[in-house]
């Protein structure tokens, strides 16, 4: 008997005809990315020295966190630095980090927007223009990751592209972010990571110059630091661990669904919090299957016992009485994947409000998302998907408004303008337009 | 000889022929509502208290700095209350403010994103869906800034707003913003102000249900506490004083330019920072001239003195050598409002990268863009237009992607993932899709 022919796995399982939906949903969802007051102090420290002190500060902790031997000119990857990651890589492995890399870029530059243009009544002229944003700043700890932030700051047309890495013990980097910092062409990467790299990133270092924005998913600590600067830069949103929520009805297999459940769960952080993973079923029988079908799949991975003790720990299924119910129940979690394994994916469809990725039918899991599909895997996690959307090219421009008016526009629309400012109390507005009135 | 007769102007004045152009950007631009240590501690203590005691803390801090009569009762507007301030006023006044929400409405209704649906490849289904924000909270201190952030979320579809204003001392809140609230059937508004009214919305109170997000400008107690919220909800931006960069050549109107200045200058808060107004030229008589002129301008207006000692407090002239030139400070400044008052407008439009809003031509003032042109008028400040945009349609929706893969899909495509994964050591993604392949 192998450690892991049995996992030990007890998932939490309801009933939404014993237990109200709403309680169901706050036992189970997640919750924002907000760190204890220790972990906020221990990054305003960080944030208040690394802008004091630059980059000093930024290599003390790097030194003390990350990479004991680290030196000042070694945390920029030299270019042979970014040759040697992209060397180490295997061919076949090249070969579909380019694939992943071209799929997202195809997506992206069909989803970049187009400036527009429109004339009005009395010759008014309203328009939109889309610029890139100058600076990026990119914090990405695995291969994917950076691409899937890196692609569509490229298709936007962002000039500068900053890319930070946590080094690791030895200051290689991990997971093939150096490998695909080079196939990308991204020439400035820096290999320092937590809330130190935000910092440096975000406050610039005198070394490293300040960047306009900073996108990208770590630990708790560079969460908050990304909340700790937004508006001082742009910050894309505050990523939680990865989440999922299963609706799958009679029609479903039980052991896709349990595949489904592992590969979400096995993303395991070596520190912090837990992946959140959810079945929804209006079929018992499906919830009995998938559970089975969940220990044997377990029983076959490496990670297993690991999987199983994250599931136990933060999964669950739920039993509901129909679809709609499910649907409900979604739209409380608002999860940041939600895959609809159910006969009729599209009618599901049609009453979820809030999700960052959803998947629809039997054939798609996440990981494909993840991956290979085209859009973004950075997506808003801990409910945000109630209010923001994944990272996207519009991410990285702005939208400014055009306007011009011509005299005809003045002498025949300009008074509602002067009646409203004066409306206000704002006689210098008015005056603005009544002294370009004619005559 | 009245107080008018000659308000005292000094502004600041600078050539790029004898200060470098980064050193003026410096000097003058503006910088994020960061706010103090004693600022922050105090917004810090408000959300907490709010948090904590919910409706009781916000009845407190509304007693104690605005409304001392307030009662818990009539917190939230009485459906009276909005009729009684619609009666207060008069025909000319609505008809006006109606003309602007339909402007509004309708420029917001060409800019509602639409879902989109693409067929690729071996029958892969890569869609996007924009779906409204089930609820917003909208905190407003003027009639038009609540049509700029209402009028969008009506068109985005959100279900439920609910409105913040400050209630003055006697409960019946500022600049029409009551009246406004009724002409756009706005139910829910609260008279409540400050960091209170954010922590209320963003957290709710008991009485007042928390929102998915917070939009709209108000002080700096306001910002920070939007900027602490960020996360555990939606936060559009973080707004600072107003700001306005003019560019000028030699065929501008130096009076049309004084009366530009001085409107923007006349956004001066009861307390806190001022608004920011610079004038670039290539045309030293330009400036010379519009310095005369807004002497004479100001010397007409009620509030003449007090936005004399603005413009001389925040002000500044910048002679430049060439049109590139100005654009080029421009994009250092970032401003809110750009106005390109110059003989070929869209030849400068070409060179600048980065304001919220841009007016062209010497007929197009910024007020026109701030009551009656369709774009909101809630716009980054304090140099966020390098990363941000004004408030939109967009703002209040989110974008899932959707994803369906066929059973061909599986089979051709489904090794890219697979390698994927297993280069990032993730074993369990790929046998989510090794589990589908067929065979």
């Amino acid at each position: 008997m192998t450690v892991n022919a049995s996992p030990s796995l007890r998932v939490r399982t309801f009933d939404t005809s014993r237990t109200a939906l709403a309680k169901i949903a706050k036992a189970i969802a997640s919750a924002p990315p907000v760190g204890t007051p220790q972990e906020q102090a221990a990054v305003a420290e960080i944030l208040q020295a690394v802008g004091a002190r630059g980059a000093a500060a930024l290599l003390e902790y790097t030194r003390r966190f990350d990479w004991p031997q680290a030196a000042a000119s070694r945390l920029r990857a030299a270019g042979s630095d970014l040759k040697a990651a992209l060397s180490s890589i295997s061919a076949a492995q090249r070969q579909v980090l380019e694939t992943s890399i071209a799929r997202v870029r195809s997506y992206h530059l069909g989803q970049r927007p187009s400036d527009s243009l429109h004339i009005g009544e009395d010759g008014g002229l309203l328009g939109t223009r889309f610029t890139p944003l100058d600076s990026v700043g990119i914090y990405a700890t695995v291969a994917s990751s950076l691409i899937m932030a890196a692609v569509p700051a490229q298709v936007a047309g962002v000039r500068r592209i900053a890319v930070a890495t946590p080094p690791g013990r030895d200051g290689k980097g991990r997971g093939g972010v150096l490998a695909v910092a080079a196939l990308l062409g991204l020439g400035e990467v820096y290999r320092v990571g937590g809330a130190q790299a935000i910092a440096a990133l975000g406050l610039g270092t005198g070394t490293i110059p300040a960047v306009d924005k900073v996108v990208g998913a770590g630990n708790i600590y560079v969460t908050i630091a990304k909340r700790m600067l937004f508006g001082t830069v742009g910050i894309d949103g505050l990523y939680g661990p990865s989440e999922l929520t299963i609706i799958a009805d009679e029609t479903a297999r039980p052991d896709w669904l349990a595949a489904d459940l592992a590969a979400q769960a096995e993303h395991i952080p070596a520190v912090g919090a837990l992946p959140v993973v959810v079945l929804i079923s209006p079929s018992k029988r499906i919830i009995r299957e998938a559970r089975a079908a969940l220990r044997s799949h377990l029983a076959a991975l490496k990670q297993g016992e690991k999987i199983a003790r994250c599931i136990s720990s933060t999964g669950a299924f739920v039993a509901v009485r129909s679809l709609r119910e499910a649907a409900a129940l979604a739209n409380l979690l608002a999860p940041e994947h939600l895959q609809l394994s159910v006969r009729e994916p599209l009618s599901s469809l049609s009453m979820i409000r809030h999700a960052g990725c959803i998947v629809l039918g039997h054939q798609t899991t996440v990981p494909i998302s993840d991956y290979a599909a085209g859009p973004s895997h950075i997506l808003p996690t801990g409910r945000s998907a109630r209010f923001s959307s994944g990272l996207h090219v519009v991410d990285f421009m702005k939208r400014s408004s055009v306007i011009a008016v011509s005299p005809a526009w003045i002498e025949r629309q300009g008074e509602v303008v002067e009646r409203l400012a004066n409306l206000e109390g704002l006689q210098a507005h008015a005056r603005a337009v009544s002294i370009r009135r004619p005559g």
